[in-house]
Order: structure tokens, then sequence, then C-alpha cells
């Protein structure tokens, strides 16, 4: 709504508001472009490399209740994914020693492979999207996003 | 994978890996407590505010083809979502002249109302979230998101 205004004209206000539009749409492009390479190189979707994602960080495994909080990108069907995963044998249930009635799900050595397969082109995508963002503009981002999470940690804990 | 790596240690494709890994929390996160916000304050969606802000930059309404190329949230079920807004009151469906086949949708009076009293408590639950970002750190987002988005623009001429 805004977009015609000089940045200097405008309230603190509205300039935080235009950022937040623009990341949400710096965001959402590079999801799409994910998608994208997921769908046409791998066969699978952005859900399904979540979930591998979060197991691949998680050695000792997750509870499924843990994995459900810590993706980032859709926690939609979590259930449906994981079940998929496991019959395509990338993901294992395991039974908790002393607690019958919990399991974790972790990495098969077959889902590790093709994790580190995908991860590696990834990390190459994602190189060439933000090519154009050197190493000053990395820092002053780290110190952004580091200052935004304390903020909702600090948020989480009084809420 | 690599969060307790310095930055210094880092290739630069890990660290660009890394501020979009905390990029997309971030994004993430501020969109859930903006559909807390939706929900309890004003008994909505995201995707349905969603529509309504891109109704109301458009004053001339638009085809649905180019609504749903709009939408930053989610372009689920488009269709559904502006019927339900039809039915609603807040949306109108408007026959364009010259072309019987093609309609546009637009904001009602009664829309326009109800999206700018959102909108003002939209903003300001966004600048309490931003409250520690400053003018200095909002000019260089501003500059790397221009950049990002010249970056894209480039990509979707050549493809």
């Amino acid at each position: 709504m805004t977009e015609q205004q000089k940045p200097e004209e405008m309230t603190i206000e509205k300039r935080r508001l235009r950022m937040w539009l623009r990341m949400l749409r710096t965001t959402k492009s590079v999801e799409t472009r994910l998608r994208e390479f997921l769908r046409d190189k791998h066969d699978t979707t952005l859900p399904r490399f979540d979930v591998l994602a979060a197991l691949y960080r998680a050695e000792d495994g997750l509870k499924m209740s843990a994995l459900s909080k810590q993706l980032l990108v859709s926690n939609g069907n979590v259930t449906g994914i994981v079940d998929r995963l496991v019959s395509d044998g990338l993901v294992k249930r395991i039974m908790v020693e002393n607690d019958r009635r919990s399991t974790v799900v972790c990495l098969s050595s077959k889902g590790r492979k093709n994790f580190l397969r995908m991860a590696d082109q990834h990390a190459m995508l994602i190189d060439g999207l933000f090519s154009n963002i050197d190493d000053t503009d990395l820092n002053v981002m780290a110190d952004i996003f580091a200052r935004l999470k304390q903020k909702e940690d600090a948020h989480e804990q009084i809420g």
C-alpha cells in the first residue's frame, strides 16, 4: 500500500510493515523454488524433506510430538508423512526403553544417504539464490535474526 | 546442522544456508503470531486476510487468475475463499465490460471497512514483533531484499 512512498517520509511502523512484507515475499519465493527443485530432481515434497532434515539433526531420533514442534515448513499431516517415509524404508520407528507406550522415529541408513544427497544440492541451490548476499550482509542479518529470536524466546517465557 | 560452528570457520555456502534457515524460522514464527491474532481477535484466517489485502491494493478489482498470482500467504483454495467472502458480503463479483465471460472481484464497502480495521491492528502487531529492528537495520534489510528481488526478476525473464 505504501510502496511508492520514500522511506524517509514513512513512519517506523510503516517501514517495519514494508520490511515484513518483503521478507515474507522473499521467503515464499525461495520456498517455491525449493518445491520445484524437490519435485523435479527428487520426486519429493518440502514437508517430506523437512521431516528428513529434522530427523538428521536429531541423532537419537525424536518423539512424534517433538518432531511436530521442530518442523520449519509445514506440520500438516506429520503422522501421514512419517507413515509414508517408513513404508519407503527411509525412516524407522523404535520403542523407547522403559516406556512401552512411546516410540521415537529416526532415519534408516537408506534415509540418511537419501537425505544427504538432497541436502548437498539443496545447499547449492540456496547458495545460488543468495549469491548476491555477501559476508557483510550475512553478519548484519545474523545479528538481526538473533535479536528477533531473543525477543521471541523472551515472549515464550512470559506467554 | 552447523549451529555450533563459528561464522568465521564456515564456508560462505554454509553461512547462506544458515541465514536462510533463520529467515524461514523467523517468517514462520511471525506467521504463527498473525494466525493467532486473526483467529482470536477477528475470528478469521490468514488466507482470508490475505485475499482482502490483495483486493484492497487493487482499486479496480482483480481477475481470479491475477488474485491467485498475487497472494503472499497461501493460494490454497482461492476460489473457495472468495466464495465465502462473497457470501459474507465482504467481496463482490463484477462483470468486465466487453468481455461477458470474465469477472473481476473487488472489496465491498463493508469489506473495505472490515479490512482497514484489521490492517491497523495487523500493522501494530508487526511493529511490536519487530520493535528491536531500528532505522539502520531497516535500511540494510531494504537494500538486501531489493537486491534479492532484482535477482529473482532477472531469473523470471530468463526462465
